[in-house]
């Protein structure tokens, strides 16, 4: 379903017509077998988890934003998967296993209550698909044309992967392709939970990040100081909708894994149909520029350093 | 510090002003000792935590908004210390320990720069109180005029205590003294951290919940099938601002923890200055009211049956 305008226009009930209890009755039951009972799940003032025996506990969280992160007109269903999967990509960079998540909604009271069914339909639908239980949450009314999801997501890992931990001579790699998500991959991707756990197996990883920000934003944070990445532009994959070598680098929202590996080692048998692609490698270097041209030395500098709210 | 009028309006810098990574910055510095960097806490793509061996991993989530559980005009610092507290106030209803937080921040580009920097200051001075590390967050844009701070509460427990347990006969117990806490208390209250890992330790405790939505919402969840709260109205603890017996059962936020005990047994070596008071019993019933007079048998009803968002 899309909605022509906004999800806060149109002739059909709104969630302030429903009231909380109804709200709530609503939500569980779409949510069925995906928000399990107390103890583990909603029903009670905590939900409880156990981590299993030697793995540590991951924790992220992040929202989605109405006009930030989709558009009025984006399928709301998408949406909700989107609020799930971008949790879980971050997950994924760490080689983790998706636990359970936890849910806090703030809407107004004009929302669309058709346009809510489908966002959680979305995201109940998601989390079937990726094996997460939504154990808890919160729901709260905003200011009229305010929709706001945030989830946190519990992840589990036997040793999770840092963003910390390259060396000079470390080759970069990522994968799948790069820029242009804004076109529609940015509601579509799939986050590398597969690929980021069979990484995380690896003896040469030595760290790991994914894309949400644009490769000229996110790669900086995998660089030890005094180094720089040396990067083959010519390798870069793009994908079908980046228009540039900027969008590659800058678009953002690429929910790929960025990683980098001991110096001189190969990544291989790489089980996935998933592309991975070597695109340069990190280089001792005296400057504060992050990222070279591995072709001429000189600096890759982008018109725009990847998505940022509050723009200054 | 209090703004007359709203955190929206003023001469002084907004937060649109700052820019994200200023905005990132100020907060961070704030946060200081607060918040640990990676792996344990903020720099990565998630957070680590491992439960001490043998207990529980405990997860809520509860926001503050502008508007419901604050106003314009109460001062900043105070409900960033509430949304803190009113989280650990579910730790302490399963008997927990608190562990890492998630804070996830949606703002207004037009909020005053002052007025978070006082919001931040009040949470981490309550984080530091609490002994809670703050180890990932978000901070996304939203309209102008919004400000919701949500966060997500991590706690342990070797035996979680649930809302479910109690049994006819059972006593109904609760700490402290209940109503109005709207006048001040709802921003100002301990959440009874020590007080639900005593009552935890018990070998008669068999339920317990935090009055967050006031009593005559809030009790009703303990009650197993068929049975009713038979409670002694003269002995319900009201608070010096609770205007009537309607406000002790029904302007919720008290923060209090609200128990039963295996039929026929007492809570003996109370250890804390913290009031605590018998209020009645659980009895079968047939009869569909949850809350009855003990005196009369006659139901106890009330005209607000505790705080509801999107009222219908």
């Amino acid at each position: 379903m899309t909605w022509a305008t906004s999800p806060f226009s149109g002739s059909g009930p709104i969630v302030g017509d429903l009231g909380e209890i109804g709200l709530l009755q609503t939500i569980r039951s779409i949510l069925g077998d995906v928000s399990p009972p107390s103890p583990q799940g909603i029903g009670d003032d905590c939900a409880t988890f156990t981590p299993p025996p030697g793995e540590k506990l991951l924790l992220t969280t992040d929202p989605v934003v109405l006009g930030i992160h989709f558009t009025a007109t984006d399928p709301a269903a998408k949406a909700g998967a989107k609020l799930l999967k971008r949790n879980l990509s971050d997950i994924a960079s760490m080689g983790g296993k998706p636990g359970p998540a936890l849910l806090a909604f703030a809407m107004g009271p004009d929302l669309q209550t058709d346009w809510l069914v489908a966002f959680v339909e979305g995201l109940a639908t998601a989390c079937r698909e990726y094996g997460v239980p939504l154990v808890g949450g919160d729901i709260t009314s905003a200011s009229q044309g305010t929709f706001i999801a945030n989830l946190t997501q519990t992840g589990t890992a036997s040793r999770p992967v840092l963003r910390r931990g390259a060396k000079p001579a470390s080759p970069i790699s990522v994968t799948g392709s790069l820029g242009g998500s804004f076109q529609g991959r940015h509601l579509d991707f799939i986050p590398r939970l597969q690929e980021g756990q069979f990484l995380a197996t690896l003896g040469n990883l030595l760290s790991m990040t994914d894309l949400s920000d644009g490769l000229a934003k996110d790669l900086p944070g995998l660089l030890p100081p005094g180094t720089s990445a040396s990067l083959d532009t010519s390798a870069i994959p793009l994908s079908a909708d980046a228009s540039s070598l900027d969008a590659a680098f800058c678009d953002g929202e690429d929910y790929e894994l960025l990683f980098t590996l001991e110096p001189g080692t190969l990544l291989q048998d790489w089980p996935f149909a998933t592309q991975c692609t070597k695109i340069g490698e990190i280089i001792q270097s005296g400057e504060r520029e992050p990222l070279l041209d591995s072709q001429t030395g000189n600096p890759l500098r982008f018109h725009k350093p990847g998505y940022a709210h509050f723009h200054s």
